[in-house]
């Protein structure tokens, strides 16, 4: 059978709808954290370093606009703060974890490549000096 | 088991990886494409209206350097160009896929909340017209 594809708008595609609402600054590395379990804002800040308070609180509103994650409050002495996965934002668990695998072996990939260039040219500056010590011979 | 999580430099999370790679402006829509076999460059640029050929040529080939995709020419009457998904990308596939399916539920769901506060707000008129009525006839 013959595949039949139609144009679609860049905003219409689906695969755009889901990078666009998990890729937000530090939201990859929210999610990466949160898809293991709720965390306190406090613990949030300090795992996502370099992310000021300010940033951090809008990527979090966005998220928790989008239904991704919750904000749980729990009042005492100190206030909690508290963020977790939502239940819609658990159906995005799978996504998040295929993603960070993909992302490990991706990385792994590209720093075999890159030994794999130094010995090359390692081997290439050996080949180099042994010519212009013959040459040198001759 | 607690589960400790240590800080994370944001160029080091492996969901941002991934996300880096797939998120390029036109790279999302076409690997949406490219996820269901080859097309050809002039079908691509056709399905991914309003990129435009410099931009759309930029992505693929910085999806081509990532090793995401494979482009094959066929030398011809007129030279043929396609891409494809290369080995490596294939590994992709399934993300693109849960994405894809995640990223349509969520914009339906979108549009049923928007539905529902549009059902909401009409009958939140309907009530306040009613009391303004009984208001005229007291």
């Amino acid at each position: 059978m013959k595949i039949v594809r139609l144009p679609m708008r860049l905003e219409d595609c689906p695969v755009k709808t889901t990078a666009d609402v998990i890729s937000g600054k530090w939201k990859t590395l929210v999610l990466y954290y949160l898809k293991d379990g709720p965390i306190r804002f406090g613990q949030l800040k300090r795992l996502t370093q370099g992310a000021s308070h300010k940033v951090l609180t809008e990527q979090l509103r966005e998220l928790e606009t989008d239904g991704i994650i919750t904000r749980i409050e729990t009042p005492g002495k100190t206030l909690k703060v508290e963020y977790s996965l939502s239940e819609h934002g658990q159906t995005l668990a799978p996504i998040l974890s295929l993603m960070a695998k993909w992302g490990a072996e991706f990385r792994n990939r590209k720093a075999v490549a890159a030994t794999e260039m130094d010995e090359l040219s390692a081997a290439s500056d050996k080949i180099s000096s042994k010519i212009y010590e013959l040459k040198q011979k001759r």
